[in-house]
């Protein structure tokens, strides 16, 4: 049982949208935990060391109860099952449903096409919108989806796990200067959010490996 | 309270793996539903009376105690937590996030990458290996994951999910020539499935509008 009584240790990176939604929830959960930054942009993932407990060589991993935990959506889940102090998903099946759609398109439908690892396999001439395209195109399913489920946040007037998936997203849409004009739902929730204390510590520029001089990776 | 009543619609596609998850969902739960195929060879999804009550244009949609879901995972989740019945989620927490990780891999990390919308945005010399690339990958991690959770199946000796999941994966994996004897855990999984009643019910060919002629489209 000792394991259990342990702090979690978020293994991340500062810039990486997926550590960044883990970071948002851990917050507004107030569950006590430990940040180790795992430098990305030295390949440090791939390090014997960090292997050792993780042999998926990727961010985010959460150590938890005994175990590591990886992919964002699966950490999410299981804080909110096994910390539902400050629930992030409603009481109501249907509107859970609409909560996870929102995650969905984002983990799945943007994130990993914005990815380094993708970018790395595309020309120079393909990288240029590339980003952008699909950013875009996530948002105008999101934006439709916000039309009905929207209340002062993402699904009705409580944060949910929609509302920590689509700060992050919003954030790299600014970097790869989507305009956000098109999307107004999206944009008022994110600027609703974007003070939240909660939000502001899971922020990259307050982050531990927060570099001085910044350079954009994920 | 009507609506509640009626049978569940999934709107869907033989070939697309999102839909065919669902399938398996619906049969494992004994859940008594309609198909209707969306054919998306012929950009149906586009459609004014499809949009009509799916905005998103995109398969599944499942229409259900009167609302439209979309997005795979958040209809699996949505069927699990309201049919309880034959459970595809273990009670264990931890197990669970196993369940969820292996669903994020493919969902997150495969599919979006194999999808159509993506290929037609490559040339003709990226295209050649660039599915294989990104289900090898995927592969490898689920590989790693099975090492430790799988028992009968991906998660212990019960049907999870992550199999409804993985097994129309690991038929794309076929149609793009990985080579399955790299993946043991998986091939034997996949194998153990494949003539299960509600696994032979869901595939492709058993589909309505499975054509005659099959050209591999999603």
């Amino acid at each position: 049982m000792a394991k259990l009584l342990e702090k979690p240790i978020l293994y991340g990176f500062w810039a990486s949208t997926c550590t960044w939604r883990v970071r948002i929830a851990l917050n507004l959960k107030e569950i006590p935990h430990e940040i180790k930054p795992v430098d990305l942009s030295k390949g440090a993932q791939h390090s014997e060391e960090y292997r050792k407990f993780n042999p998926m060589e990727q961010v985010p991993a959460l150590v938890i109860d005994g175990a590591t935990l990886v992919e964002s959506m699966s950490i999410l889940q299981y804080l909110e099952e096994t910390r539902p102090q400050k629930p992030l998903l409603p009481k109501d099946a249907l509107k859970r449903a609409k909560v996870r759609e929102i995650c969905e398109i984002v983990v799945a439908g943007i994130q990993p096409l914005q990815n380094l690892v993708v970018q790395d396999r595309l020309n120079e001439d393909q990288k240029k919108d590339w980003v952008k395209f699909w950013i875009e195109r996530g948002f105008t399913a999101v934006e439709k989806l916000l039309s009905s489920s929207a209340g002062k946040f993402c699904v009705g007037d409580e944060i949910t796990l929609a509302d920590c998936v689509l700060v992050p997203q919003v954030s790299k849409g600014r970097d790869f200067k989507v305009d956000m004009e098109k999307f107004p739902r999206i944009e008022r929730i994110s600027k609703e959010l974007v003070g939240h204390p909660a939000f502001v510590a899971a922020h990259p520029k307050n982050q531990p490996d927060f570099p001085t001089r910044t350079e954009n990776k994920e």
